[in-house]
């Protein structure tokens, strides 16, 4: 299973950036090779100053070796070996019309001292984050995220979109970061599914990814904005730079492991401003888009 | 001692905005009075958009009632009733040949069932946050900390300077946030030092504060500078949002226990960029300041 989701993950980074590429028409991404001292490393590539994308990254990273301290205590279990791979994506496009977005599918094992399995599951999701709300857009990527989800179960679609909006959450704001997708985690075999149905399952979405993001870029990546627009764009990037540093279990793990700086920062945006007590025009497309933020929303009337 | 201090930081607060209002000439502080539902409050005064200031808060709060859950288990106490007030500040001037500074001083109370105090201390200090290094300036700052802190006891200053090396350090970095300064905190009574000589000692330290930094900016902030060197104050204003966020005990505590968002957040900087893995010129002006911010500097030979 390990190797073929390695290869899965490979050829997906692969065909995501080959494709975002061609959308972006002007800059390429940029690999990095990288090496983890005790086991394993990565291949991170990342896009900059293009003419869509103003900074992003698709990076895939497969590592193992001991548990560190840290995961042990985490995860609640003793001293073992363990093998984790996955692809992380984080797009921040210029245009404050087309929307942030960030996916994640990986999957994970632990092995006793002989080397056989004890545990092993995947995990995942992506999310939308947008500046201005269109509610077509929306219903867009959660329509693409539900037809993937119901292909394997008819609950998880509502399950994962949940638990999304339970996860990209700013508590200390009491606003979304986005609105939401899906986020899974600790998909292991059960009665109802085996690995290799679970393999399916988070494929299917892997797969679906470019379907429920490309085609809004494609529809807002040309419209004129306005500086103040723009500024909205950064200040609302605060906030997802607030949720990654203060919220984000992967990205402070990351930081507390050890893990390469640089490929867990990709995912933080290219400019940004913070603004004393900034508060949007009462009845404004800006403030609109807060009062989504502050309550989640079923796109998908069921 | 608890109306006392408050009082103070009451007349420091005004002293200290006020002169920071005549050296910028431009902008004045906007001041937000607010309170705590559980108990107590604060006058947050914040300056914007200034011909110095780019964005900083000058705060004083005084906040009481049961101690949070939260901070029970921080102080490894059970129930208990508290008292902190305390000023915190921080300043972002727009020159990037200005450093950036940041303060606090504060006191702190604990009660028994009866209301007496079974605990009492005070904590603060203050360090600067270069973008380029100029060797006087960092002279002139720990000149002042040593001054200050000499007349209340020969190791202050190499103990307290030390502690804010290890502080304000981004350790997922490798790197300190700034030039340092001082840092002490759980000054409590002792055979060497009363609770009245610590506050004279801490207030010592505040009364400095406009000598340790103004002078330094009267230096600075007529400096021309180009595109490129704001391009990188921005770049190390990242880092600074990566300490308060990641690491600031400070901070996270106040997210974490529902204070008053924009006056614990006032501190971050007002425009900001992440650039993936950023590197400056070998042998330019950026890797010097790097070099130092790698190693800890003794600036007052003894």
């Amino acid at each position: 299973m390990k190797d073929k989701f390695y290869n899965y993950i490979v050829a997906l980074q692969d065909s995501i950036t080959s494709q975002l590429e061609s959308l972006d028409g002007k800059a390429i991404f940029r690999e990095d090779i990288w090496e983890r001292p005790e086991g394993g490393g990565g291949k991170t590539r990342v896009i900059e100053n293009g003419d869509v994308f103003e900074k992003g990254g698709v990076n895939i990273s497969a590592v193992h070796g001991a548990l560190p301290k840290s995961m042990q205590s985490y995860f609640g279990v003793q001293e073992a070996d363990f093998f984790a791979c996955g692809l992380s994506l984080v797009l921040h496009p210029i245009n404050p019309f087309v929307p942030t977005v960030h996916a994640n599918w990986r999957y994970f094992e632990m092995y006793d001292k002989e080397g056989n399995i004890v545990d092993q599951w995947f995990g995942g999701g992506q999310d939308l984050t947008p500046y201005y709300l269109f509610d077509e857009d929306a219903l867009h990527f959660h329509t693409i995220c539900k037809q993937a989800c119901d292909k394997h179960h008819p609950d998880f679609y509502t399950t994962y979109k949940t638990k999304c909006d339970e996860y990209f959450y700013n508590s200390h704001r009491q606003e979304a970061r986005g609105i939401g997708g899906l986020f899974f985690d600790y998909c292991k075999a059960s009665e109802e599914m085996s690995m290799e149905q679970w393999y399916n399952f988070v494929t299917e979405v892997g797969d679906s990814f470019l379907n429920s993001y490309v085609p809004i870029v494609e529809r807002r990546k040309d419209l004129s904005y306005s500086k103040d627009q723009r500024t909205w764009q950064e200040i609302r990037r605060g906030r997802y730079v607030e949720f990654n540093l203060v919220h984000d279990k992967g990205t402070l793990f990351g930081l507390k492991t050890n893990g390469r700086i640089e490929s867990i920062l990709m995912s933080l945006p290219p400019t940004v401003q913070w603004v004393y007590d900034h508060h949007p025009e009462k009845g404004s497309e800006e403030a609109r888009l807060l009062c989504v933020l502050n309550e989640p929303k079923d796109w998908i009337a069921s």
